[in-house]
């Protein structure tokens, strides 16, 4: 029997050993999408207790304490961060088989030292360990350099300052670039409410009055230029499917305007809309050598009551398994027809999509770049080890999985960067079992160039950042 | 290699092992949800022969002998009982890797001490040695009482009687609590050609003629408050999938109307009317806390040549792959929002929706119950050796598989008991296989905890039975 | 550790390793399914190089040296043979996991003689190699017979004059049988353009002017009869989807009469022309005993630049999702309901449908054949491990594994026999699996019936084929 988490973990071969030991843990992280605020990286955020690092905005942690039975007050309301701590270490003992099981102690090693497993027996002991050390200088920063970070993309709207990104660009004591990334869900999502509002920020920020559809679009590229400016090369759609709607600059154009004047749109008229939306963006990211992601399948702010309390990223959303891969494929299609698609990735948080996603990118690759069309990473509910498995066995099958670009974090927080370790112990046991198995020669060379190119390598080159 | 189903069947290391033999094993059976006749366990059953017991209803039988070719009067025609267990020896030996394989060897070996593998060529050794167990004394209540069962949960319409369950809790003879579950099927599938002489019965055994919908909906919680009289806690509803068609109660009675009058209704109206019955019904179960199940996707009876010749449930039932989950999660929300969603179990029959469903559960979590909304073990075509490691192990990568409910037989077969050692067997090696990888510490106490739980504690105390 | 590609290639257990080698490797294969040109058969086609033959139509490689950033002219353009080559064994490097990993090197080393490892760095030793071998007598009948194969069904559309498969046949040098399949996916096209083009065809091959629904079914049948005269027993279909839409012989013959008018049809309407025309093919199957494949769930031809350049099979076929279970279980049941269902082998191409295929494969079996309605093998963009081993699990689980009719390679290639092997080598591992973990007995006898049904008897009684 292994030990539990031991130097090991995860890896189930001595073939997983030698990849992950000597090429997959050695090499720095690149994480080109995640949630970090750049303001608590600029000040340097320092936490009172380990409540603050890992209860305070994280809903996966908070689904769990609500489906042990833990009432509200004591996961988002207003018990103390001692008894929060309680409560989740409570809750923790029945993840078996859960990856915050493994993430939460991962971190608790790598950043803490910790040794044990937390339970609500020893919670007091872990609390005032980790409170030792945040007190001590385990400040933001101090988590980012530990984990051997050498680039973070944030997330950004394009009204954005990005006064922080270039406070940290200016900032000499800090080695790590941290660029922003362009997420316009904002102007993209015309059903909200305050869209028009949305607008009107958008005018001012880009000095273009947004009255057309044409108006939006020029504006959006100026944001562009001034977000390249920051070093930003990566956007970020988040999608409820990625839909195809095709129809004339004239038929767009009546939509945009319906909408300025406070006209209820149907869905047909949203969905041309978001597709002219789409379409735009995606020439502009390719005239830029921009990379765009789009993230879809999800269903958001599912429970009302929870949503009136606390709003969005509450711990709410779900997979919404409506997403038709013909309408995915024309998408793309429109764009590269007219050889305009930019390097492109999709993550789906349905994994039943896998296969649709590994069949799709292969009708786009070009030789304008090395794995031009990527499948992300397993995402969100998908990061645990059945998930990440199944995406690169996924990815292996029906494409090449020697230029897969790799781990993100997609998190709010400072510790998670344990999730590359996590992805990289994975990635070498799938690996190592293959290679064990005699379904790959052992041949060390190129082992450690694709082992090295999926943690850290494939990525550099991909996203173009000079590092 | 492991001898064929000896006593460490499917537990593949020795966390495994000491988990069930230690924790496991011991346990008694609750079993929720079964379609066991409750009349022939008050009149404790005697079979004549093994055929009576294994193809007198078994359509998971039935399909695999049409799979192997055999005639029809082999399997539900007029041959003799020998000729068609003979049949089904023979159809059983091409089962390689289906769960009937190891089912039927489990119920020869429990019930039956018999220790070989059932085949053409000795079949009639089987035959008689089971007969003669039959003969002398493995009765129906036998069977249960070898089994340990503690508690069974029949299926019932509300317009049932219950006179065998009053009986059954009225013989001190017979120590298994068997309570009804409330099945309202009939009450909602409007568009069934019988559904006017269905409310006339309705109305007679509930004291409220139905005539609105109001009506209907008095009329059920009248029954329901009688089902509770005689111990009922737990609803069942067999649905296409799980709709969400908002209406007004003036639109809701308007489509009740038409029906009444014998119109046709539309396929949106038949929706409209569903959505508010699952509602009302959903708020009326969270009022007395029972317990609300819901199946879904499944397509019925789609062959019209077998269909017309032996009715429902003759093993022609396949997968419906139409369920969207934003409608689920819409309805849980309707219920959720005004704080009246009751305890929740969600099952479909298409494995694809496990992780639509473990993200959904997550979302609706609170603190009126531990697990309060359960993803149901795999259910009817999944209850095998691959479906059940995949429902549990999405339970766990998305959930907290600490808090499960576990196994039901939904059997209309008194060996079916079994199920539950199949299913606390893989749960063993599913979670054996993780504290010998070093995924979780080989810390007995809450391995115990989860182990048992899982197995029975956990369903004692969702359910609140007393027992 | 393994040695790569050894004779012990997946098999992972001693029970593998002798099912293998002792009952699947020695059995001839059938090939009932295929894409070979009967006249490149017929002329014994030579080849210059490995190019040739392994580039040269093939667009599986296609897409992997697109997604390793290879410009389209070392892929199908104007570069040289050894330059093409070259590009292919670098980027086959990257295909860990892949099944072409595996599938070249097979080929390699079973019509070869190459026991090591393709990369850029012995490409020109292997080309080299290759070369000599099929400069020195390596022909398309030379492959087809190291192969062992009895018999191969190529792909034939309704208005060929079978010339070729008739000159085989009349060819005394060549054992192996080579029976045309019937694919009449253009006569169901009616929304192409050419349409009634090849209604002009089809009415001077068969005799029958085709002026309504009812001659085009009769052309057909005719033709039909033509097919079976050359050996044919076997039909094809490349579906969207398994629809169903009835709709009243009056009706299909106005949909008819107005795509002959030149007019456009709706959507609606070519679905209802598509069922009628799927059912009346149906029931013609059924009257002659020939087998009805049904291939769906793909979209074809989605990058609009590579198509424009290339045409159809460059490489740019994707999974379509859209699959209503519910519609493929209505139209069988059309067949069924007036007992005309023929045998029946469903395939899609999205391995997610694997459950409800199994499950829907169950409703319509019968004694007029073993195993008359299958799910198809792991197809096309399944057919790597993973795939085959999770399409036979899921039948496994779900029917009857031992009646199942085995491997086709689909392929356009002489070298493509030895995904047979591949395929052996996973169903013996997967078997073997179970026995040596004690889920089936190790009874040898029956173990050698159930594999070489599966490598090869199986499929000879499904098909009826006289060999």
């Amino acid at each position: 029997m292994k030990k539990f988490l031991d130097e090991d973990f995860l890896l189930d071969t001595e073939t997983a050993k030698k990849l992950y030991h000597e090429f997959a843990e050695i090499m720095p992280i690149l994480d080109y999408h995640c949630h970090i605020n750049p303001q608590e990286i600029y000040e340097d955020r320092k936490f009172d207790n380990i409540t603050q690092v890992w209860l305070g905005g994280d809903h996966y942690k908070w689904r769990q304490m609500r489906s042990n039975g833990v009432e509200e007050r004591y996961i988002t309301g207003d018990a103390t961060d001692r008894e929060k701590f309680q409560k989740w270490a409570e809750t923790l003992e029945m993840a078996i088989g859960n990856p915050l099981y493994h993430w939460s102690h991962l971190e608790l090693k790598r950043f803490f030292r910790y040794e044990g497993y937390l339970n609500g027996g020893n919670a007091e002991e872990v609390w005032n360990l980790c409170n030792e050390k945040l007190q001590g200088g385990l400040s933001a920063r101090k988590m980012i350099e530990m984990s051997n970070v050498t680039l973070i993309c944030t997330t950004d709207d394009p009204v954005d300052s990005l006064e922080w990104h270039k406070k940290i660009a200016e900032d000499d004591s800090f080695a790590v670039q941290v660029l922003p990334a362009w997420r316009p869900d904002k102007a993209m999502n015309l059903e909200k409410a305050d869209y028009l509002e949305y607008l009107d920020q958008l005018s001012e920020v880009s000095g273009v009055k947004v009255n057309r559809f044409a108006d939006l679009i020029e504006a959006l590229s100026k944001r562009m230029d001034f977000f390249a400016s920051c070093g930003c090369s990566v956007s970020d759609h988040g999608l409820e499917y990625v839909m195809y709607a095709p129809a004339s600059e004239e038929d767009v154009e009546t939509v945009f305007a319906k909408r300025l004047s406070g006209e209820t749109l149907t869905k047909e008229e949203e969905k041309k809309f978001k597709t002219a939306f789409m379409i735009a963006l995606g020439k502009e990211y390719h005239k830029k050598n921009w990379v765009m992601q789009l993230h879809y399948g999800v269903k958001r702010d599912n429970n009302g009551k929870i949503f009136g309390e606390l709003g969005p990223d509450a711990g709410i959303d779900s997979i919404n398994n409506f997403a038709p891969s013909s309408e995915m494929a024309d998408y793309l299609n429109a764009l590269a027809k007219t050889d305009e698609l930019p390097k492109t990735i999709l993550y789906s948080l349905n994994p039943v999509d896998n296969a649709a996603i590994g069949t799709i990118i292969g009708c786009f690759q070009d030789s304008s770049a090395v794995g031009k069309i990527q499948q992300g990473s397993a995402w969100w509910f998908n990061d645990h080890k059945t998930g990440m498995r199944d995406q690169m066995t996924s990815l292996a099958s029906l494409g090449l999985l020697g230029n897969f670009i790799g781990m993100l974090t997609d998190s709010r927080s400072f510790l998670s960067y344990t999730r590359h370790e996590y992805f990289r112990r994975i990635m070498c046991a799938l690996i190592g079992g293959w290679v064990e198995n005699g379904e790959y020669p052992a041949d060390y060379k190129v082992l450690e160039k694709i082992v090295k190119g999926i943690s850290y390598n494939n990525a550099v080159r991909y996203f173009g950042f000079s590092l």
